[in-house]
């Protein structure tokens, strides 16, 4: 509630949008309004199609609760981002709802500061600006809400159900560093270089890449690379088989990776946010040619079979790779 | 996390893609792509710009505990509509973020299932469709966020700050029947026709209305009527003088409203997604002509003033209105 004054003559501000001016308004794009109006309002560009997509983060669930401000909602909207990539789309705009938690302190102005800065810093990196949102106040703990706006050619949108028969499985990055990350904030593995703590904080979205014409199929890695593979399969009415030994590494991971037991957490706790592709082997040269000129490495790990049901994680020698899950699911 | 048996073969939907796919495949339209891709993609109407905005819902904050899940989904999805109707777009799409309790059992299938056929009720009413989200677990309390999409004629989207010197404002429906409803569902006052608590529980978002060309300038009252015109107020760069007699009240809130206490609660406590609109005088008789067409009364109760600061409350014999805050703030 605003202006406890006792009167009838309201002037001033009230705190929510003052609140929304301080933080948000430097972020703000074309067709935003100033952050000031009811709705956004653009034209879309001439003879593209619009791609839209949102995901939420939950403090506790998506995040630690003393991860750095300046990452989380940098985090957020390259978990988004790597939505827009997933579809070979353009991304352009984002709308963010947040729910804070009123009685936590932590959430203070200093927060809020370094929260829009590194939000800033993407913006500049990715090319897209803020839209719009909403902010409310919850008993509960931080929960963001982002929508990701971006844009493509008709008909080019890459789709999960597109894989063929035969076409190979490709990843790009690396994979397990999120999952690895997470484990090495709560001290459960170390991690001196720092480097998987910092890519669980911070994926790097694959936007850009153009695979469309090249890829059959796209999606990003988000619940665990198996689940996710498995997505692309039965969206296409495959099967695909996995080899373990192939999936990519990062140095960092290698160095812990000692067991089975991480090597599956690498393959099911998701948090990649890499590219998982169906590729024909005619195009396997135009996707490693394309990968290389954006400097990220892409594996084949595995192929789609007609013959096959659901996903088929081996080693390379033939045998089973044991696992008791394939990804994440929140219910 | 999903598929407890011991193997590496994995073919069952994981839990969360069910629910989706159970819950949610019904509601999704053109472009939806069944919910089954990392994004939607839509051809924006050819000559149109596009219109968007989010909003969000807690629990214990936007709605009681115990408030019917048919009514939960379709009260955040009116409120989003209502910025389309402030805006004049027609809107056309939405996405959803749902972070759940995961350990509430009130969150089963059972309260899924109303919460998404109120939702279906809604999307045939409004002639809107489902295109993405996400869902998530949580251990605070249900937050719910959606975003709404739109498009409207090239310049023909209503701001907030066209009001000119002498327009008068005016609003549509009845002001305070959300406040007064939330106050009879927590048994303060009496409400026996349960007129109040529906509103609460099912404001009406004034969409589809034309006012592009009628009014100068547009909002909905979702924060508390003062503060609301205060907004309309300031980004026009005048004041605004409200007569508190000229409020309209419902036959059901002047039952209850003996004093000036819930008069000033009918003002300022807003969950009215009743239009805000500044007016010119010659065009009073268009706007009211147009709402009579779609039913929907329309009541001037003040005027803008380039002399006036702010927002001025006043009775109609000139005496001040006494109140203690102007609207709703989450921060």
């Amino acid at each position: 509630m605003t202006d406890r004054s006792e009167n009838s003559t309201f002037s001033a501000l009230p705190d929510e949008f003052a609140f929304i001016r301080r933080h948000f308004h430097a972020l703000a794009g074309t067709g935003a309004l100033d952050l000031t109006d009811d709705a956004a309002v653009f034209t879309p560009s001439p003879g593209r199609e619009l791609v839209i997509a949102a995901d939420a983060m939950v403090e506790g669930v998506h995040f630690l609760p003393d991860d750095p401000p300046e990452t989380l909602g940098r985090k957020l909207l390259r978990t988004n981002l790597s939505d827009m990539a997933a579809m070979d789309a353009r991304p352009f705009g984002w709308l963010l709802t947040l729910a804070c938690p009123k009685a936590d302190t932590r959430y203070n102005d200093t927060w809020f500061h370094a929260f829009t800065d590194g939000l800033a810093q993407d913006q500049a990196l990715f090319g897209v600006s803020l839209l719009g949102g909403d902010t409310t106040s919850t008993r509960g703990p931080l929960v963001l809400s982002l929508t990701i706006l971006g844009d493509v050619a008709p008909g080019r949108a890459l789709r999960r159900n597109g894989a063929k028969d035969g076409d190979g499985l490709w990843v790009t990055g690396t994979i397990g560093d999120g999952a690895l990350g997470l484990k090495a904030l709560l001290g459960e593995i170390t991690d001196d270089s720092g480097w998987l703590a910092e890519r669980y904080r911070l994926p790097s979205p694959r936007v850009g890449l153009g695979l469309a014409g090249i890829a059959h199929a796209a999606m990003d890695v988000s619940d665990g690379l198996v689940q996710d593979a498995g997505h692309l399969a039965r969206e296409s009415g495959l099967g695909v088989r996995i080899t373990v030994e192939a999936v990519p590494l990062s140095d960092a991971a290698r160095a812990v990776v000692q067991d089975d037991a991480l090597r599956a957490l690498c393959l099911t706790c998701g948090d990649d946010y890499e590219l998982l592709l169906a590729v024909p082997e005619e195009a396997s040269a135009a996707l490693q040619a394309r990968c290389a000129e954006h400097d990220i490495p892409v594996t084949r790990i595995g192929h789609f079979d007609r013959t096959l049901s659901g996903v088929s994680v081996c080693r390379q020698d033939g045998s089973t790779f044991p696992l008791t899950r394939s990804g994440w699911s929140h219910f």
